[in-house]
């Protein structure tokens, strides 16, 4: 009996395999900047914790005190004291104790950093195939 | 003996209360749009997912095959595909079966309207105290 022994790289189904692979176009994140907008993104993973962070940043100075951020959020302040605390250790929020109250500030650059990211993310016309 | 009885709301510490909350400038996000925004926030809180979405946004026609996207990222194929999954799932991406290969493109719009709901959480110059 005789064997006929067939190249592998011509199989159809590695041809499909090959076919397949179409190379990247635009720029791709690399895994530290990944990384880090994942941990961002983890951040605002909590409808609660995107309010109040539109709530800060839609405040006059963009800042707002803690007594002013349970009532929009129907939440007792330990819990939102829990959410701010997220939110500043992803860098979104920053901290300061006046007296009794603590302040939250949008930290400057932080959520436009954020949001220039995500455009980063977004198809643009230029890598659109014709 | 006799009781005199203060008003509540001459206390020093009510006056503090009431001194401490200044009104929000800007608007603020609704309870939809937070848990919206959420869910899709949620879904780019792992890095590898943020690396997928930006390869396949950065590929011609905003799409690749699955079997361009295990190498970048060092997984394997079925970890891939879960994570690709929960992209799908949260509207960022779209998911084509084309004979053998599952083809994973960006939903148009998607995640731009992402982007733009991320500016609208950015302090911007006008609500900025003098």
């Amino acid at each position: 009996m005789t064997t006929i022994e067939l190249p592998l790289t011509e199989r159809p189904d590695d041809q499909a395999v090959a076919g397949c692979c179409a190379p990247a176009a635009g720029d791709v994140v690399d895994t530290g900047t990944a990384r880090d907008l994942a941990r961002q993104f983890k951040a605002l993973a909590d409808p609660t914790r995107v309010q109040l962070l539109s709530i800060v940043t839609a405040h006059e100075g963009h800042e707002a005190c803690v007594c002013d951020l349970t009532e929009p959020v129907g939440l007792s302040q330990p819990t939102v004291s829990h959410h701010l605390k997220i939110l500043v250790e992803a860098g979104l929020l920053e901290r300061e104790q006046r007296g009794r109250w603590a302040y939250y500030r949008a930290v400057p650059g932080a959520v436009a950093g954020l949001a220039d990211a995500v455009s980063t993310l977004t198809p643009s016309p230029a890598t659109a195939s014709a």
